[in-house]
């Protein structure tokens, strides 16, 4: 079965104003609004994880799609109120995927655009 | 035997002037001084791996470190000709580390300045 974990980042915090203290933290609603639906989905090959902080700060939201052997990629600028269906979507593009690499022609504006980083699978010799 | 990957990116431009086409790309020179300092010091705990991108872009050079059951770290702003030393020393405090998290006053300024981001490993029962 592919597998793969959605890690939601719930401490970035977005602007609502001008004061310091005005700000909302989406990725809180972003894990609540992806579980959902997933379990809507009877989807069971997701898995959505809250995470303290990715440590990318200034592109809420932010995820990173996570899979043993595969490339783990960071997404961010992620819109809980819109792109819910996307960021499933993409999540069942890239656990369907031999090596974690979604094929362009696959991935929402949201991924295309929003790509903070992409990392490797660790060697596989360093699994066992 | 505590172990980590350093990847480094190989594709990020760095200017060297006005035009488009002035540029290096510090990551091929980054990856043969970390090897060369591993090898002098024959530290076989640590691999250095050129990725050939690891989409950041704006940061060069950009690094991850990476092992089994362990956070992955980004960090990017480096200096391939000054910076050395420090990369192959945080990359030690984090092979010794118990999940990646290097503590603050282990960390070198590039490492405390230049993360771009972090992902947790990937779920245990995933890596069966």
């Amino acid at each position: 079965m592919t597998t793969a974990t959605i890690f939601v980042c719930t401490s970035c915090r977005r602007s609502l104003g001008e004061g310091e203290e005005s700000f909302d933290q989406p990725g809180r609603g972003l894990v609540e609004a992806i579980e959902a639906r997933l379990q809507g989905d009877g989807d069971r090959r997701i898995t959505v994880t809250s995470v303290d902080c990715l440590a990318v700060c200034k592109r809420p939201c932010t995820i990173a799609f996570s899979a043993a052997n595969k490339w783990t990629y960071l997404i961010g600028d992620l819109d809980p109120d819109s792109q819910v269906d996307e960021i499933v979507a993409a999540a069942r593009s890239f656990a369907a995927s031999d090596n974690g690499i979604v094929p362009w022609r696959e991935r929402p504006a949201s991924f295309r655009k929003g790509v903070i980083a992409r990392v490797p699978p660790v060697k596989h010799e360093e699994l066992q």
